[in-house]
């Protein structure tokens, strides 16, 4: 019975998860052009939009990764664990918005600011529940093996997922005003 | 046989589950800000939307988690329980759009009690069909174990969305107008 | 190994049946309205949405079933398998936008007699495939059991669904007339 | 242990296929007409749109099956051959953009060619970190039974992708310039 439980909030969550990643797509609509030169110029006039979904793929394609790894010493799911996995799935269902805030901004100076903010304090929210799922399962037994070996597992996640958000931001900053002042 | 038979009508269930309440989130749009601080005040515009957003994925998760819970006991699907599980999943793909417009109205003094009365009407909808696949479950013997221990997990259920549902709504009435007389 | 196959081609399917019939939502958009009176007028008038969405949904439904049905029987597939339900699922992942064309013509007198050709038509179109896959099924001997007595269910299944379509649309040619007149 | 890796690895891919082939058809609108003749003829001037949807879903559906094909030797996943294969998903995910744009531009001659160069270029990109996916499994013994004899399977995916690519375009470029000169 047990083993059933988990294949299938596995399963649901996978859906989430595949679903999430896969609408970030439609923020990216084919431009309009009257010859292919401008329609390259156009498609590359789109580069905020690549750049969002990239970030955001990669972000959400992490925590995935990390989902899968705590669900493999998993064995058993309660109530209050299906909850916060509820939780965790509804700001997972919610990144597809602030991932088409920030494509609509990030090349704008005037409003960048608060939709790198806006996206990043999204993105940080997710930890929240991620890390209820986990310390609930440890604390309420549901995990197998040594709990201690794998809470490292965790506390690679949320640093990892804030480097990469910190390092590509920076690396926007740097390179950004520079590219501006060329155009 | 009976085995894979039961795997694939969750399998189907969980993909609408996933995609109903992940569409929920496309009636929210990146708005069109020229500063920060307008995006800002733009983004909190949106809360008839989050609040949607927030209210739908409760009520799907919720469903999600007894969808899941019935399951677990159903042991065998008959031509009838499958087609009773179709029926719930018309009523559960069809909520993105009384999410949207609740979202588009909740705020409009002159509409939102169309809206709140239309969306409660296709939430409590979904519990007919949801009734049919236990209720015919336990008739047909397709459920191991007690059903009695069992039909208290459905009685639970009901008056769980009822209690959210009208809870979330009376809050919304208590706070809202006097949130709107010091707009 | 052969029975991983038959797994993963029902998930892959599944998975397009599921999202097929959740995109039909899609085509209703919240409309806008300034009283009550007028949102409950205006979500009436969305009737040919709400028509074009039951009638897919039943029908996409249907076909979920019966391929569930067939795939109950098939204990492996072989690339022309695989291949004959990857064209089955071109099929059903069209059925979105013949719904659509429905939806925004069923109501007009001008426009109802091609939409209705049209969408009928495709939903046709996808029997082919669907036979393709249970008579190679049968032919490969990819099928457990006798197959004369599955052979009555594919039989079943294609007069079911022209029955529905022939059925729903006599009905509704039966009542707009009248309605058309009244209004 | 080993065995749940790949199921879950196969339905998260399996998920974003599915989606991502489904999503296509969310670029064909329903068009508006006056009377029956004027909407066949709209739906017939969509026909960009049905060569681009038939096009990526043929193509999006050789590479499920190719991706069936390979996990099927593969019985491990490591911490690499996960991200590789959220890098195949990555671009996977990316298709509806090209395909809109294809589908956009692929009737008008002044930037059908960018269209067609862009769209063949993404394509192409898939190969990648599939191949990557592939390699991977086999250096790191990820693969049961003898990988020399798989192999070939590989080397059958791309030639085959490209002369579906290639074949298409030419026999577009065959018709089209004759097509458009009777228009």
């Amino acid at each position: 019975m047990a083993e059933k439980e988990t294949t299938r909030t596995e399963a649901f969550s996978d859906g989430i998860f595949a679903i999430a990643i896969t609408l970030l797509i439609l923020d990216l609509r084919a431009p309009e052009a009257g010859t292919s030169a401008e329609l390259w110029r156009k498609l590359g006039q789109l580069w905020p939009g690549y750049v969002a979904y990239l970030m955001s793929f990669t972000i959400i394609g992490i925590m995935w990764m990390n989902h899968h790894l705590i669900f493999r010493h998993i064995q058993r799911v309660d109530y209050r664990l299906t909850m916060y996995n509820v939780l965790l799935m509804l700001t997972i269902a919610f990144l597809p918005f602030p991932t088409g805030v920030l494509a609509h901004n990030i090349a704008d100076p005037g409003t960048c600011t608060a939709a790198t903010v806006f996206y990043s304090a999204t993105m940080l929210l997710t930890s929240i529940p991620y890390s209820c799922v986990w310390l609930h399962a440890v604390k309420a037994d549901l995990v197998e093996g040594d709990p201690a070996a794998v809470t490292t597992v965790l506390a690679f996640f949320a640093p990892l997922t804030a480097i990469i958000v910190i390092g590509l931001s920076s690396l926007y900053w740097l390179i950004f005003p520079a590219w501006r002042r060329q155009r």
